[in-house]
């Protein structure tokens, strides 16, 4: 809809010569634009337009496609809660994976955890976690642990080889368009059951729970056919769109509405707390409403 | 930012003649935009300009001075969280007022308590009234009731000549700008206090957590200084800017954390529940922190 398209995806020069970028929800007829501090670093990988930029409300942004992902500012809520929830259900959660992620986030969350000797952040553009490296993520966390695999595969593909591995595994995936589209078909859920050990449990991304409750809704029922716990959490993460969102936690054997939580390891967190993991699972009216109609 | 600015705050014909609304956040370098699908209404009153759209994302929208206040699809979430966590935790709340809120989506929200026999409504704008009357509120239930009185008058002046009057009295404020910055002042809180019967209880929208925590941080300070329990508790409103949005409730005599729950009207409640509003009460752990640092 704006003028002076430039080059990269999203970014427009206004007239005053301002660059901003336009995060565009086109199914909403919405537009989110933040002003750009500075363009810190673009470049087109063989996968995707990669740019890093600096933003009043959030810091830096990391930005894919012209679609923010994950900001400095916020970013920890996201991290927070796609990992905990797992790692404070299992009580000896020992080998860990992630697909997506390749801000690192979530396995810097995950190192927390003392009884976890190996975590592999599965990514399918290594572009990406270069550039957090530089950028975002902080290096000393990240590459002083020996514990922590940079796996550089297509997700989809790496999970098929995958038996009876994982006893967390957390899946970070984007929304389904383009390259993610795979993480919300039938077999790949099969497939995260297959990686899991016998007590294992998996995270899944699972969208807006008010602008986009069918993906939630189809994940659920996805996961239910296949793990016998399953339950729907949520956070506000102010830089997504409408700030609600949704993960879907399926469990072989442990149940995180049971969990006592002496394991969680919140002192450094940001976000959780024991209370705010138990009240992540209290669904507002509408949405429990939403996910009961057939 | 934007071209083509229109004879409207906040609308900007685009290029292709498509009618947008921007939401300028300037102290954020962020803008939000929705296209209008319709401009139902516009009128510019003795005190503000008012309109009427229609959004995709969101339905009819009520538009102040070029800003949203209210949403057909999403209101429900402010009206049913403003109102019901007092209404809740008073015992038998009678007399009730409410200071702004002329779309009286609260006060559709109060009638819901048997024993509620009076509801004034405070409106400095009868225009606002009357234009939601025309194009969002429920009609039949706000006219036919009997205990709803509309009462047209600045809410600060108006507050200083209530006496030990209300058991609940909620603060429907718009953000601290413009005409609702005397709502924010301390010598207000002082009439609010006044204005209360000797178990009264008051709630005042308290702005974002994310974005603005020194409005949450001072309208804490201030009411702490006058009521024995002060709680300020948490809902996520997908209009709003971040989704996260705060309300602090002061209270003379009851404690909503100890509170029943017996007479919370949760049945028609599209996002309330009793599971919800004890939820709502835990703060994310950077929430809590903010507000504790001096």
């Amino acid at each position: 809809m704006k003028d002076n398209r430039y080059s990269l995806t999203g970014y427009h020069k206004e007239t005053n010569e301002e660059l901003w970028l336009w995060d565009d929800l086109p199914e909403l007829d919405m537009e989110i634009g933040y002003k750009v501090g500075a363009l810190l670093h673009y470049e087109q990988s063989p996968f995707q337009e990669i740019s890093m930029i600096e933003t009043k409300a959030f810091g830096r942004m990391l930005v894919l496609d012209g679609t923010p992902q994950v900001t400095a500012k916020d970013g920890f809520i996201y991290n927070e809660m796609i990992t905990h929830v797992a790692m404070a259900t299992h009580p000896k959660p020992t080998k860990v994976a992630m697909i997506g992620g390749g801000d690192c986030g979530p396995a810097r969350e995950a190192l927390k955890y003392k009884d976890v000797q190996q975590i592999d952040v599965v990514e399918i553009d290594p572009r990406v976690i270069e550039v957090c490296r530089t950028w975002m993520t902080q290096e000393t966390d990240y590459d002083r642990d020996g514990r922590i695999h940079t796996v550089i595969k297509d997700g989809y593909k790496w999970i098929q080889e995958q038996k009876n591995q994982y006893d967390v595994l957390l899946v970070d995936r984007s929304d389904p368009y383009g390259p993610a589209i795979s993480l919300y078909k039938r077999p790949f859920y099969q497939y995260v059951y297959d990686s899991l050990t016998d007590d294992g449990i998996a995270v899944f991304q699972s969208g807006s729970p008010y602008y986009n409750s069918d993906i939630l809704k189809k994940t659920i029922g996805s996961v239910k056919k296949l793990f016998p716990i399953v339950h729907t959490y949520l956070c506000s993460i102010p830089s997504f769109p409408g700030g609600i969102w949704s993960f879907t936690i399926a469990s072989k054997k442990w149940d995180p509405l049971k969990a006592d939580l002496n394991g969680l390891q919140w002192q450094e967190a940001k976000y959780i707390t024991p209370e705010v993991f138990r009240a992540s699972f209290i669904l507002p009216g509408y949405i429990r409403s939403k996910l009961e109609e057939k």
